[in-house]
């Protein structure tokens, strides 16, 4: 469904017991958590129910609607999403699939790495875009079970930057909630599974500028010829902007994802203007 | 360069002779041939000029540019663009890159049929965009070098069917210059040599409309997050049209390329709504 977070909630849902799936899956998410849980779902036979906001991305509402999931829609700013998940959860004795802190979510999401490293052999670092953590949670045990010495980094929108504090500090920061297009990744604080895995295996996170991200995206569009939304862009926003010290040089992989996007938004964020740059950068 | 092209172009300026290498090359394209050509140039340390129309696509002038070649422009109402190259060919002993109808441009575009099948091992059908006839020629040569069962169809624009008519004329017919979005398609009649081996080799020829060609295009960007030009997206439109009689349920690859296109194109051309249909199209 364009987005790694399918992973973590198929990795869920198929876990789950007999009773557990016939009482159905609830979940809270604005995109692709949404998409992804809908899908599962559908391809396993569960009922699900997702507590979407009014101001989604139309093509997320779109396509979790059109993957058979029931959508219950709130607004932001006068209602609480996870208190409406777990009344459903509540009435109906359902199970709710969190977005990332979860062993099996981050199993889920570790397997993203583990095809990488099938495809593209031994890499020095890996690079992936952070959230709540659940990838690069994933990515970190998956990469680090088969090489201890690959290098891990996560990025993060500049105005999003909860996890590089959280990790400065020692301890799990909670922000606002950060105004940035990379809609994925406006979480608040790291989740606590993903923040103790991270403390232990992740080299370093940086950040990347809304700018950047769209920059990023432009890249893509001309020159690898992706469909890349904001959140999706940020490791090779990292890249192309020499972000991550040290890995001049060596094999590096990022993880690309997701792809969901308006046309409209995704026209806007392109411009009118043929990108430019080196064609060989 | 986000188009087959490079193929054919690499391998006909890989086999040219030092001394003809130290004179350079000359091609006329509007588009893909041009970058092509260009990059291949580049690569191998030849020198390029490039015959390209005042209004080709800018992205397709900025990356020709980029790659290093020279580039004379023409006006299509006022000059005859193979005139122009020839004249080059002739002042400087350069040797004219031709854009399909040669046994070098032929092989290098049959690589990607190659790896195709590489990838995808045993395929009952190949479906390719079809325009002067070199990527079909290649595809057809290689796939049958390797198993002789395997159907290959050529996907045309309904306003540029100059080679479906011509196999069913049973010789060259020449049309107008078709006005279509395709504008990597708008040829006027197929090669000598392409027609001969797609008489051969060619299953069959369909045609699919400028509106089918951007439906595709919408659904490569909103399910498979690629980005395709309207030539590239002619395979993909007949499939999902299924123009292609008596393939359902087969094992069919098809060669989506190019990607080349201008942002504001690419925004006008995808519209501003959501696509819609099905997900599991």
């Amino acid at each position: 469904m364009g987005a790694f977070k399918f992973r973590g909630a198929y990795n869920f849902l198929a876990t789950l017991a007999p009773h557990e799936r016939r009482r159905g899956v609830v979940a809270f998410s604005s995109g692709n958590h949404a998409q992804g849980v809908a899908l599962a779902a559908r391809l396993l036979g569960i009922s699900a129910t997702i507590v979407m906001p009014t101001d989604a991305p139309a093509v997320k509402l779109t396509a979790t609607r059109e993957y058979g999931a029931e959508i219950v829609l709130y607004r932001r700013e006068e209602a609480n999403r996870e208190a409406i998940a777990r009344e459903i959860v509540q009435r109906r004795g359902a199970t709710l699939v969190p977005p990332f802190d979860d062993a099996r979510i981050v199993a889920g999401a570790g397997t993203a790495a583990l095809e990488l490293l099938e495809d593209a052999a031994a890499l020095d670092a890996i690079v992936v875009p952070l959230g709540g953590g659940g990838l690069i949670a994933g990515t970190a045990i998956a990469a680090h079970a088969l090489d201890e010495s690959i290098a891990i980094y996560g990025v993060e929108p500049q105005a999003g930057d909860d996890f590089a504090r959280s990790l400065q500090r020692g301890e799990r920061v909670t922000t606002a909630v950060p105004q940035t297009i990379a809609d994925g990744l406006q979480t608040t604080s790291p989740g606590e599974l993903t923040f103790a895995i991270a403390r232990e295996h992740v080299r370093a996170v940086v950040t990347v500028s809304d700018g950047e991200l769209r920059d990023a995206m432009r890249f893509a569009f001309a020159r690898m010829k992706l469909v890349v939304e904001p959140s999706g862009a940020a490791p090779l926003a990292a890249l192309l902007q020499g972000r991550i010290a040290g890995i001049a040089g060596k094999r590096v992989g990022a993880i690309v994802s997701g792809g969901n996007i308006d046309p409209a938004r995704y026209a806007r964020l392109l411009g009118d203007d043929v990108p430019a740059g080196d064609v060989f950068a």
